[in-house]
């Protein structure tokens, strides 16, 4: 008997469907688009009940197309459950509750919606993005023998997973481990969510874009193959190639991005005193460029108890591919082995 | 039968002892001089036996004189176990850890020096005195039903204890809870820790008289009673008697010392997603001088998923004179119900 879970990731762009057995091996993967918020006819009033009721029709479908697959390829298999990882996903009443980049306006309630679809599936469970890929690096990564530890995933925005005692961090309403909205620069950038100064700010994709151009700004610089890029063409991966090749403002993009990272991991130690801090996103590749200055400023940041136990930084296990439906499916199995 | 526990809280003066039950009344308690650093003769370089064991010996005898006491007062009286606050205090271990205040150099189990003085008594835990504070709010105070909670002790520093899923959070090493020392203005104000820029230095008694000093500089103002104080003598209840008086410069400290606060409240509000914060320490008395503008800057630095939700910020319904040994004492009762 193989057992297999289903890890679904809701993306504002692509909803990913995967089928993966207990270690993390993706046996079938598919996708569908996530509606857009300019195809609800409601528009930020409601949400649209048709454009609701095809979406969890078609994402229903793939399931279904990913239960057959896995079920065709070996007759011995038995699905466990399904996991589903979204923005604003509320582990606690299986809700999607006021995603600032979906169409479902206001609170809907995914986990009952796609139960009805599979009722003899008895696990079913929905919770953030981030939650989702910190129990994936509990189930099957570098977190495995781990009771306290910090995810922090780094891409367009910032995100963050907190296990205390073996267990995620939900708080009070199920929307607790937003670390990339913690304050970093007291009336400084303008954060994505409206406030000012967040981590996100400073350590997202943009952030990184943000701080490259403030730095030709500083310096007045333009022998920069930054210099050369639009504001809306940069993009890490430009700012990475460029610190390879020994740009001198893309290496600072990468020293201050740590020195601004360092010291948000330094408030989540303080808070919760972690075995130590998983790091996930494109930005991870660049190695010590991004680490070495992120440890080094956390350390700096820390109490003495806690620099001296040099705690561990580290780049997550996931499969970065497939990270977001893998680390879905492992709220299943998280589920079954509480 | 009367059950009682017995708290004991080693500050950096005194050392006070109290014994409790269990509903938070204090039934008896003593105190005795903590040994200071200036009378360890080994200095930095290490701990004095001798000084230990006379203050071991000496704390153990206004115990013994406490639970007679009790036991006096009562023929039916069940000491159900002694519980410790002290500052780095380890609940993990027992221990004291590299205290900076106290003159017990690097690491020094006194739960297992306690344990042999008082071989019948099964239940001896330790933790720091703001851990302690928490378990007190949950035990006897306003957080009897919350299950995610966070304690901020403000004082001559900040301490903090943190409450999810209804178990105190201690972190790998048993020192988490220190959002003192999270960031609040980078490359800010020294902290007594050594770093720079954290909560503490702008929250604590002696973060108020620096904004006091800040404001005067800042105005140069001449005519406010603060203006006649020497930076030694300046204290809260100066500033707060002068806000009383309609002190611009005094009403402005209150201002902005709840401003920050209110975004530390906001980052572990990121972090946790408590029900509420509890306020503990002698500016709460200032009512809604430190309440409003605390509250007004933290929901503007949250999500709106949280400010939405109006996370309550609460005084400590500990009793103020007692609250350290009422506290310890809860450490007992905790660990007795889990």
């Amino acid at each position: 008997m193989t057992k297999i879970a289903i890890g679904v990731d809701i993306g504002g762009t692509n909803t990913a469907v995967g089928a993966v057995d207990r270690e993390g091996k993706v046996l079938f993967k598919t996708s569908i688009k996530t509606p857009q918020k300019s195809e609800n006819p409601n528009g930020d009033k409601g949400i649209s009940k048709k454009l609701l009721s095809d979406y969890i029709g078609k994402l229903s479908g793939v399931i279904a197309d990913a239960i057959q697959t896995v079920e065709g390829i070996n007759k011995d298999v038995n699905i466990t459950g399904i996991g589903i990882g979204a923005p604003n996903g509320n582990y606690y009443n299986g809700s999607i509750e006021f995603a600032p980049n979906l169409p479902f306006v206001g609170i809907v309630n995914f986990v009952n919606l796609i139960s009805v679809k599979f009722p003899d599936i008895e696990v079913i469970k929905l919770t953030n993005d981030a939650n989702a890929a910190a129990i994936g690096e509990q189930i099957y990564g570098g977190a495995k023998n781990m009771k306290n530890f910090a995810m922090f995933t780094l891409g367009t925005g910032i995100g963050s997973g907190l296990v205390v005692n073996g267990e995620l961090v939900y708080g009070h309403d199920g929307f607790a481990g937003e670390c990339g909205h913690t304050m970093l620069v007291p009336n400084g950038r303008l954060c994505g969510c409206g406030s000012w100064g967040h981590l996100e700010a400073y350590c997202s994709a943009s952030g990184m874009k943000r701080t490259a151009f403030e730095l030709l700004v500083k310096y007045n610089t333009t022998d920069s193959p930054i210099a050369d890029k639009t504001y809306n063409e940069l993009d890490p991966k430009m700012i990475f190639d460029a610190a390879e090749a020994g740009d001198k403002i893309a290496l600072e993009v990468f020293e201050l991005t740590g020195k601004y990272l360092g010291m948000g991991l330094a408030d989540t130690i303080h808070h919760l005193s972690p075995e130590a801090i998983f790091l996930f996103g494109g930005i991870t590749a660049a190695g010590d460029l991004i680490f070495k200055p992120t440890i080094d400023s956390m350390n700096e940041h820390l109490l003495p108890i806690f620099s001296k136990r040099n705690i561990q930084v580290l780049p997550s296990e996931l499969p970065m591919g497939d990270a977001a439906i893998v680390g879905s499916s492992a709220l299943v199995w998280k589920e079954l082995e509480k």
